[in-house]
């Protein structure tokens, strides 16, 4: 894999309100990596003028352009097959249309880009330098605001026929009388296991009952973040919160092995700091639902890339494959 | 892929009862075909010594065993990776056991075999025959006893860690108070979309209610044909079974689509004879169920394969593959 002349990859990752990009090694070390805002421009044009100096001003601190061999985005809604990213409203240059923003890139760089969502990042990341490295079936799932997930089969992210397969939080956690989803759907994983789901539990429940729980003394609206806290000091019924997530995420993760027989299930994100609390309810649920045949023979493991370096390893590793 | 020299492929479908071979030309026509008993002997070597006999017999008509390029054989629980069936309790030389058949019949026939289950192996028949010919993201879904997939991303067929990869006929379709599957779980998609599962509806139904049918003058125990006998005489509770019995595929289907993207999905088996009343509820459940972004342009087809030769030509399009 190394390239003594193009020995560095550069991995971009964008997010609604911030952009962070950085340069990689084949080892998966962050040379050097930067910030830019997201939000400032609305219009893509403007916004890729700030993205491509910032970029070249990193390369310049790690030999130069000429030594990256190629750059990798993870955006949401990026179609891997075409390169664009298609209504994305959470991005204020995006909007519903489409973005042909690998080519942009490439025109103004000169420097191959792939680009795919996010979730599809992490796993590749993971593949490249994390938790899946030799892993040829795994599956990712992100537990962040929303959940998202990359599939890999026989050692390839699963596009699907359009570029956008893999969207296993808006798979149907409960099918009736289910939370209402953000994609005007019901039900959704997502609104049940994310950090958004995780803080919409603990009101509902709070609401719901008088148990005590230190979650009713907070001045300010519930986060996963606070309940993750409260459990931590031992909350019961912050802790039967995590119990409740970790159940319904196993539940739906049976299904998914159904589908694709993994070899394991990797969890990343910011939910993911949760460990225990969340994984022994996940392989309990997980391992009732299963099929006899796979019972106690899918491994759930945590993401091994460094939390703040992630986003960018994850985006770089597409670099290695243009 | 026409090869001269061998020209043909040989197709063996085991099932409980009876074991079909065929042998098979590239244009997917069956040349000559016939059935031996699977199930008259315990030992698996004598019940192999039946099947080499035919196989010789049937590939002498067509210009002699050396015309074979491989054969292909699609069996209950058949692990390609490894060329073994393991634990087919419906076999009566089947049992708790791991048989190597492919080595097996390859030592006595001196031609490569390739094995898998019969979902898979229609799969494969379907891309190579029949409606899926040159997708490369296709779910075949069997409706027979049971319910079956086999799932092909990237023109080939999902197989995933352990070789048994796609078992869709037991994901989730009810998550509480689901009906008691075979597999042990409940609520497993094959207790409601299977034969079985069509024939169980029209019990619970006659017992819940007074409704009048054509289905309570029955003597003998209902099964899904009848059903479909009595809607397509018109019969309102016979059409609502098919209604049901679609709406509980078109959900699960819009969750296998947010797993895959696949471009089509490919119904085959004795169900996917009710046609239309059956299609338009999952067409419409469906799309209910699915993300925006896939409204509308999932394809929901039949199989284009013969059903009396199916079985074989499924079977045998595994034999240009190896």
């Amino acid at each position: 894999m190394i390239n003594t002349v193009k020995p560095y990859v550069a991995g971009i990752d964008i997010g609604g309100q911030t952009t962070k990009l950085g340069i990689v090694d084949a080892r998966g070390s962050v040379l050097s990596q930067t910030t830019i805002r997201t939000d400032t421009h609305t219009d893509v044009n403007l916004f890729l003028d700030d993205l491509c100096s910032a970029f070249e001003e990193l390369a310049t601190k790690t030999g130069g352009v000429e030594k990256i061999r190629g750059i990798g985005v993870g955006a949401p809604n990026g179609n891997y097959y075409t390169g664009t990213i298609e209504n994305a409203v959470n991005l204020v240059w995006g909007g519903s249309r489409t973005i042909e923003f690998a080519k942009m890139m490439e025109e103004r760089t000169g420097i191959p880009v792939a680009l795919t969502n996010d979730a599809n990042a992490a796993a590749v990341g993971e593949m490249t330098y994390g938790a899946s490295k030799g892993m040829k079936n795994f599956i990712m799932i992100t537990l962040g605001t929303g959940v998202g997930s990359g599939i890999v089969i026989n050692g390839e992210v699963v596009y699907g026929h359009d570029g956008f397969a893999g969207e296993l939080g808006h798979t149907t956690a409960v099918r009736y009388n289910g939370r209402q989803c953000n994609c005007g759907r019901t039900g959704c994983l997502e609104t049940y296991a994310s950090a958004i789901g995780v803080a919409r539990t603990a009101r509902e429940w709070l609401e719901g009952t008088d148990e005590p729980s230190l979650l009713r003394d907070l001045t300010t609206p519930i986060t996963s973040k606070d309940v993750f806290e409260a459990a931590d000091n031992g909350d019961k019924l912050a802790l039967r919160i995590f119990e409740f997530t970790g159940k319904k995420l196993g539940e739906s993760f049976a299904d998914f092995v159904a589908f694709s027989a993994p070899e394991a299930i990797i969890l990343f994100g910011g939910l993911a700091r949760a460990g225990d609390m969340l994984l022994k309810p996940i392989e309990e649920s997980m391992n009732a639902n299963l099929l006899h045949l796979w019972r106690g023979k899918i491994k759930i493991v945590f993401s091994q890339l460094k939390e703040s370096d992630a986003a960018i390893l994850g985006a770089s590793a597409l670099g290695w494959g243009i």
